[in-house]
Parts: C-alpha cells; sequence; structure tokens
C-alpha cells in the first residue's frame, strides 16, 4: 500500500478549524505520514526562549492539513486511525506561558494578582531509551521520564460555518490534549461540511491528564495514519477505540459538562450498540468507566470517559472498522 | 497484635463528621477491624425496594464511628492504612435516586423536568471469582464484573466547629467516592479537633470513576485498618499513599476548582518533599500526573492527582510512614 | 408593643448557623433591636489593622443569636421583617484579604500566584448626610457614598444537624451577602430544627453587587425586627419579599447554579401562588425578572432572581404577612 | 445629517460573527436606520409553529450585517451609539426550545431526562400603550408588560480568524442578550479585523435579566444608530456607556468567570482613566457595582458589571465621545 507523505512548508500552517483551503485531497482508505510542528512553532528552542516573547496564543498549535476526504459529506464519520506516532526531533519544549495554565489565573479566570515567572523547559529525547528528560530551571533536579506521544489536536471543520482557533477542544474535536490520542486509536468524528476538512498537530512526547502548566513536552512529530469513512454514524463529540476501550471526549466548560458530554455519550452509544436500555446502560458504566481530565488549560476543558470493551456486551463499533484497522496497520510494519 | 473489633448497632450510626460523640477510643498504632452498613443502611435488598420510597438523602452513608485518636491534636496527621477490605454481605446494590446523580437535574443544577425512572438494581456477589453481577433492570443482560472493594467515606471532624453531612466530601476527607480508597493505601487527613474524631463508611464493592448513577455497588463492609499519628504536618486536603503513587484529593464545585485544589496540593507536597521549587515541581508533574475524576455526583465533586512515585525525586512523605505500615499490614496475615 | 433588646457580650458571639445554645426565646410577634458586631469583629480599626494579622477567616462574620423563636417546628416557615437598619458606630472597614475575594486566587480556586497587597480601607460615617467616605490608600481620591444598610447573613440552624460557619450562604440563608436584606424587606426562612435558631449580623454599610473584593463597608449593625411564624410551607431556599418584589436566593458554586435554584424557586413559588402552569410562569418570569449577583466571594456564590409584584397575578404570598408586617413596623416609628 | 437605511434581503441574512463578506460600507459618522428580523428569521408566527419543527439552532439570531466601517483597523475602538430601536412587527414571540434555555438541561449540562414540553407563546404588540400581551398557553392569564426594545447581539469579526455563531457571545461581543443594549447606549467593541465587519439583531420587545427560558420576547426591530470610529483603544471585552453608567460585558462559562471578566475589565477601565491604583478602584468598585446577569442559555453566559459614573472620579471615556454622541441623535429628532 502506497503512503502519502505530507510536510508542510511553514507558509502552509494553518491555525484554524475551518476556514483554510485544502491542502490535500486524500481518499478513504490512504495511508498518510504527516509531518507536524510543535505547538509553537519551533520558537521555544532553548530555555532563554521565553514564550511572553515568542508565543502569540491565536498563533499556536500549528496544523498539517486541512485534508479533504473524498466522499465524505455532513452526517458521516470521518474515522482516523493513528499507526505510528514518531517524534520529529531531538528535542521537546514546555512552558508556563503567563496566564495561561491550570494554576494561574488566566483570561477567562481573571484575577489582578502577577503572572507566574515566565519559564521555558527543554526536554532532551534519549531515542534509544525512550525517554525525554525533564531538567529543573529554578533549583536542581533532573529525571528522564517514558515517552508517550499523542496528538494534542485532531479535528475536522466545525459545524454551522463556525471557524476555531487550533487552541479549542469542541465537537469537532480540535485541541483535546488527552494522552489517549496516541498510536493504536481510532478516532470517530463526525463530518460537518463536505469532504471532512481534517488537520492535525500538536504533538506530545507526553503530557500529565490534566496538562496542568498549559502546554506538555511539546513536539514536532511525523504521523502516520490511516483515513477511512463511514456513511452516516456522525458522532455528536470525538469518540475513540483501542484494542481495550471505547471513549468519548467531552470539552465544554465548567469541567462538570464536560464530563456529563462524555459520559451521556457514552451512554447513548453504548445502548444503542448493545439494545441496552439507556437506564441499564447508565447503571452499567456507572460501575465501569474511567474517567481522566485530558486538559484543565484550553478554551475549553476535556474529559474522557471510556468503559473497558471486556465489561460490556459484545459490541462493534462503525462495524468493527477499528478492528479492521488494526489489521492493516499491522500489514504497514515494514514500512 | 490485637484487633479491635467495631460493629455499631443501629442506634449508633452517625450521618456527620463533627457533631457525634465518640463510640470509642483508640491509641495510634491499633489495628481495627470495623463493620458499616452500606450507603442505604440497608434499605434496599430487592429491585423492589425503591429509593424514593427508602431512602432520605439527609440520613445516608451512616459512618461507624467517630473514633477518639487518643493525643490527636489540631494540627496533626491523622494517618489511617487500609489493610483489608471484604464484602459483609453476599449483595450490593445501587439506584438512579430521583434528582440525585451525574445524568438528571439536581437540587443544585435545577432544571424542570421529570426525574429519571427511578431504579434499582442489585448485584450477587459470587465470592469465590470475586464478582458482583449486573442484571439489567429495563433490558435483559447480565454480566459479572471484578469485585474491587472500597471505602466512599473516610473523614475527620471539620475545622470552626463546622459539622457535615456524611454526603458532602471536603477538606475533612468525607464521602469523596475515590476508588483510590482501597486495601493498600495510605491515608492521610488533617487534624482539626482533639481527638480528630474519624469514621468511614459508604462501602463500594466496585466503583466507575465519577459515580455516574451517584450509587456505587453499594455494600456493607468489613475493613481493617491501622490507625496512627503524625504530629503536625496537617494536610489541608486528604493525601494518600500507595504503594506506587502520591495523590491528593480535591473537593469543591465547579470540577475545575476540586483539580486546582488536588493539583496545587500535590505540586506543594512534591515541592515540600524534594526541595524542588515551586515551578518545577508545577512543570515536572504537568508531565507525570494521572487525574482521574472521583464524583461528580455529590454535594461537591471529588477529583484525584496523582504521580508515580518513582518519577518523582526520592522522598518518604511523613517519614516513610506508609512502607512501614504495609510492613505491619502483612505481619497481620494470619488474622 | 414591647421591643426587646440584644446586644451580646463578647463571649455571646457564635460563629456558626446550628451547634450553639439559644441566646434568648422569643414569641412569635415579638419585635428585636439586635446590635451585631462587624464581619471582623471589630479588629479592623485603623488601616494599619492589617487582615493577615488580624482577622481568622474561620471565625468572622459574629453572629447575634442564635434566637429560639417559640412554637417554630420543622417544615414551618420563619419570617423576619426587617423594620430598621442603623448603623451602631461611626466607622466602616472594608479589607483585601490575602487569598480571599473575587479578584484574586483562593483556597477553592488555587493558583500558585503572589496575594494581592493586604489593605485596609476606613469608611468614616457622615451620619447626617448619610453617607461613608471612601479614602483611597495607593492613590489620591476621596468620595462620599451613599449609606445603605443592609445584613449580610440572616440565618436559622441547617436541616440534618449539620453546622455551617457564619461564612457559608446556603438554603438555610446564612451569609447570602445581598443588599436586598435591608429595612422594608420581609425574608422567609424554612425551619429545620425547633425553635429556628436565627441569628443575625454581618452589617454592611453600603455594598455592590457581587461584592467583589470579599468585603462591604463593613459595620456594626442595631437592627430593629418582627419575628414571625407561619406553620407549615417552608421554603426550599430563602426568599424576600418587599413592597416592590418577590425574590429567591440561591447559593452555591458554580454561580450557574445559584441563578438556576433562585430562579426554579421563583417559579415554583409564583405557579403555587397564581395557579399559573409551571411552564407558563417560567415563560412570564423569563420575561420580567431581574437578577442581581449578591455575592462571588463567599463559601457559596449567591444569586438573586426577582418579580415585579405588579407584573404577577395578584398574589398574597404567605396570606400577605408582608403588607401586614409593613403596618405593624409604621406603627413602631415613635421608638 | 443623512440616514442609511437598511433593509437585507432574506437571502442576505447572515448567521456568523466573521467569515461573510460586507453587504455595506460606511463611514464614521454615519447614521444607520437598520431592520432585523427577530431571532427565529420570522418562523414563529403563532402559537401553533413550534421551534422542534421551525427552528434550527445552527440559524438563528439572522444579522443584518456585516458592515464594513472604514478606516477601521485591527486595535480601533469601534463605537456604536444606539439611538432608537422600534418594533418593527406588530408581535412578538418566544418559545421554550427541547434542551435549550436554562431550566432544561442542554446540549452542554446534559441529562438523560426528557425535555420539557415545547410551547410557543405570542406576544401582541399595543404599540400606543408601549407593551406586549402575555398570554398563557398552559393555563390562563393574561397581562400586558412594558416594551423595553434591546438587541441581543451586536458584534463583531473575531480575532484570529476565527468564525463564531450568532449565538455565541464572546470578546467581539454578539449574542450578550443583556437589556442594557437599548436607545440611549454607547457600545464600544475591539476592532480585530479591516472594516471592523459589525453586524446587528436578535431585537428583544423586552427581556428578563438572565433570559430564563432561552428566548425573549423575540421581534423584528428597526435599530437607528450612529457608527463613529476611536483610533487604538480596543477594549479587550465590550463596553457601554449610558447616561448614568460604565459597564463592562463578560461572556463566558462558568458564570464566575463571566462576572471575574466583566469586573476586572472595569476595575481595569476605571483606574485607567482615573489614575486610581488598581486595588483603590477595585475597593471603590465593590462598594458601588451593580452585577445583573444577562443570560445564562447561550452558548456563553454573560454578566453586566456597571458602575454609576456620580459615583466615580470625573472620568470622560474615549474623550467624552457619548455625550457628543448623545447630542447628535437629539439633532437627528425630527427623523
Amino acid at each position: 500500500m502506497d503512503v502519502i507523505e505530507y510536510v508542510p512548508t511553514r507558509d502552509q500552517y494553518t491555525y484554524t478549524f475551518g476556514g483554510a483551503a485544502p491542502m490535500m485531497r486524500v481518499r478513504p482508505g490512504s495511508v498518510l505520514r504527516i509531518w507536524s510542528d510543535d505547538a509553537f512553532g519551533g520558537a521555544l528552542r532553548t530555555v532563554d526562549d521565553l514564550s511572553s516573547a515568542k508565543v502569540d496564543l491565536r498563533f499556536v498549535n500549528p496544523q498539517s492539513g486541512p485534508f479533504y476526504v473524498e466522499g465524505a459529506e455532513p452526517g458521516d464519520t470521518l474515522v482516523l486511525h493513528l499507526v505510528a506516532l514518531e517524534p520529529a526531533r531531538d528535542w521537546g519544549a514546555s512552558a508556563a506561558i503567563p496566564f495561561f495554565g491550570g494554576m494561574t489565573g488566566t483570561d477567562r479566570t481573571v484575577t489582578l494578582q502577577e503572572p507566574l515567572p515566565d519559564t521555558t523547559w527543554i526536554y532532551e529525547l534519549e531515542r534509544e531509551r525512550g525517554t525525554v528528560t525533564f531538567a529543573a530551571r529554578h533549583s536542581e533536579h533532573r529525571v528522564e521520564l517514558p515517552v508517550d506521544p499523542m496528538l494534542g489536536t485532531v479535528g475536522v471543520a466545525p459545524a454551522g460555518g463556525e471557524v476555531r482557533s487550533s487552541l479549542v477542544p469542541e465537537r469537532f474535536g480540535g485541541n483535546t490534549d488527552t494522552p489517549e490520542m496516541r498510536a493504536g486509536a481510532t478516532a470517530f468524528l463526525g463530518v460537518n461540511v463536505e469532504g471532512a476538512m481534517f488537520s492535525i498537530g500538536d504533538g506530545h512526547y507526553r503530557q500529565g491528564e490534566g496538562e496542568a502548566c498549559g502546554t506538555a513536552v511539546e513536539g514536532a512529530m511525523t504521523t502516520t495514519l490511516i483515513v477511512e469513512l463511514v456513511k452516516g454514524g456522525a458522532p455528536a463529540w470525538p469518540r475513540i477505540e483501542d484494542d481495550t476501550h471505547l471513549m468519548s471526549i467531552g470539552s465544554s466548560r465548567p469541567m462538570e459538562d464536560s464530563w456529563r458530554i462524555a459520559n451521556a455519550d457514552l451512554v447513548g452509544w453504548v445502548a444503542d450498540l448493545s439494545g441496552l436500555h439507556v437506564m441499564d446502560a447508565y447503571q452499567l458504566l456507572s460501575q465501569v468507566t474511567l474517567a481522566p481530565i485530558a486538559n484543565v488549560v484550553d478554551a475549553n476543558y476535556s474529559v474522557v470517559v471510556k468503559a473497558a470493551t471486556a465489561l460490556l456486551p459484545t459490541v462493534a463499533p462503525y462495524d468493527g472498522i477499528h478492528a479492521e484497522l488494526r489489521a492493516r496497520a499491522r500489514s504497514l510494519g515494514s514500512l
């Protein structure tokens, strides 16, 4: 199977979901190998590169894309199977951006206090050992942390003609910033416009749940993914299936609403797939779900609600496409 | 070592943290084996026992205790190491209580809509197989789920002379409803009054994160725990250490505030223990924490933020008391 | 009619709703003239008295009371008609307490930022002109503001055996901090315990809606009020009637929940009084209510929803007791 | 002075802020007389027109515009002085749209409950008496309510290339749904794109604060306004000045964040205008602001914080343009 390479030039970076012309047309079934820059557009390369000087929050998370998926129409389900995520640089960067993040007043949770000290951390990648190294900046400490690559942003064009910043997680996916968006996962996104117009970016070499300081170990990434299309069946909110779990992602404010969205979507999904009455699905999931917070720092907060497939009635979401894609991905192994 | 048995009579049940006379005085170092009734006081025994008829939300989560810990003074740290949690009945119960839970309007998130159908589910315990069986009520399905016993409520008397319902999670612990409160965990609670006055209850044979429908697999429980006391060092919010993680629990509303509380507490705890500058602790934890939601249904919502000890600087919280208690617990093995 | 004077000694101050023995027993129909200290217990008397040194947030809003109302039983409605509020000192105080207030991180909305500068402002009362004078502390400006006396806290003992700090607004009233609690208003509170056990305090010589910095022009107050009792009819949340409006007060978090509580209570109240279908009451009130925020700074946030009686169907809440109390109050004019 | 009339055809309606080509170019100083359709695009004309059949929430609040203001550049301040708002039909409509509004679960605050009954109310306008008549639908009652015309949406194109639905209130204005947006008010909006690209719509013949049921007395409107431009000085959030008050409008979630935004903006505005230290502005405003909720039903919740100019240091925002526009508006009286 052919693999389509996509490496954008800097002037091809896009900073919105919706509102940009397609960079490429792809057919369902295509395998793409996409390079994406880091959240800062590569602007933070040493600890002396401060975000207050080099980062404009209106233009972060540069997207690679959008890609026009042939045949995709509103109401369809875009399926993106993440085959592999490979760090594309030998270092990642993180920053405590003034008035951005979870432990500071922000432009929404406004206070009159002074900002936290603007600080940049650089994480060296040890490719063979599969680690990135944290090096303290205001004290002394170094520690290697396992690499666990993920994509902070995976999204399609929004509904209703909206165009949203790539800093936003919403119904259309976007900047959900969940570690669940890793290799082996199949993402399902409702299509809102012809061609779906998906894009990806904001690679993280690793991230804690919540993304507390507002930024992960941000790094350029090479992502291999398979694009598929299911006619109809558009989920209202992003969903993920991996080998062990079904997941729904809610993104809103306050955070209990993010959870409500994700939990209700998962209840409805399981009820639809299994024939369980919605009250029974509600009860069963109450006893088996995990509910990891994804981010508490973006324009909306994101929460994942997930259930182990082994504890559910036998279900095959979207006709079992995840298992089929896993098999297809394995056949790419020799790439 | 002697084990002190405590089985309350029904008139010894308490429904508050604070405000009750001590049921027993115990010395630090004591091993207690405590029976606690389920959240409903045993009122839901068949699927025909409906919560609207049999449950008064002002009097749920009957507590076993309070216990007066000798020598405990305000500012001290109460240490409770959970040795074993054993289901004390052969069934657990769960219910969709009208206007209570995460997928319905409540007395706070008030709507004018009709309630969801009042439904009770009974889970038979298969003790040998270590499972409870979900049986659908409005449709057809049965599935065995692994037992994972935990305590929904572990708390002390509040500060400032307050008395709080056993439905409330707060600084003093209480109804945090996190699956992390399981055997093998050591809980740390700040002491607010002489004797600490701790109590436990609300056993769950298992619970999903979020406790979505408002109730877990509620069951009477026999809990074996070791009581210890550290002079001073009172944490502002409940903390847990187990063999792999340090955890802080925040309980407030909206849920982002619960997370902020827990995350800030963990950042401060790690900074204090390790000597890391708080900005470095903030950064390091941003990349390594897990952030599972505990409950979205109680008087306050609870969030756990946890970090793998293996990824932190070498630390020994409270002089390494967790490891020491684990050893002591093992020596009780022949009980 | 006799007027009962009550001036507590300092050791008679109470700091909770519930949990205190009654200071006095009063009969329905009684007129009380109650002195209450300011929120700081008089600790801030000059601009050099800083809250960080002199205020313990566990012991603010000293209450005058509790008063045991003869005949009051759970489910009854306590009626308190505020006849007159007179500043009892010649100055009020306000403070930006560190990590307390609406424009700073707090113990709930935790950040890692430094606190705002701890500052105290003293407002001189010009009794004849009916003003208090703001005098800037970090810059130069003075301006006289009209006095508009109100009570920050009016409450009864909570349900379920709870005891709550006098910093808390809740179902039982308490620290709602609304300027609507002024002379001429009749407050309705559901009775939870025998004797109702009401108390008042936290006088404000004036306050903006929201109480943004966390404190109003805090001042000792002499309050004249008439106590009445309606058997049954306990409202779930505090209500107020004045000569022009019906009001409900919701106190919770997040603030939309406070609004939901107040709005639903007012819809239900009007529907009950008028016979309007709840959907029609919902619609009519949607077009006529005012919704002033009361406080965004306390343990719960408070919102008032109010409707002009003139735009409602003819209603006489609690058998027209407000009009009757207004008449009775006028007859006290010669006091 | 010439008055420019603008009456869009239906195919000229726009449903977004940003993303639409300008309908007209206007010079600063222009007087416009703009017709706008109601929120439903005129689809609800009798009580038998139900929103579930006739309203698509992706396409409500049709905008008249956008208007390109000559000379407007990013960072400038667009000034819109509302001279007159005249109901353009003889009736208004309101509806309880399923899963939309403040007293129901929504697409964000998701519950599993059934929707409220889909109901439409038609309000006849009595032009001479200046009233609209509420007529109950599920019970019997009629009452005339005073007309108080306002615009639910006044906005410009967003920053960062975003395009937002006309259902959204945000930094760019939009669907703030505050009764303060009435004749006599001067609105200030930060310009984000060349030409500002402002539009208006969503006229309300009257609305309660909070817009509880999700819709006001929605009506087609003829709005006379003067367009002005101040170079530079762009406020971060919408501001209003009228003859008595300065106001800031915050729109976010949860609602305390909306308040924080508005309050911080007003504190900063007053500090900038007056030279007061920000802590003194914070204190003074704490004692004088009003804080009416605007809406609790839109994509973001909106809160107005306002201060009486008479209680502030002498200030002349934007060089006193409001007073000058009032004078200009009076000179139009003979229109």
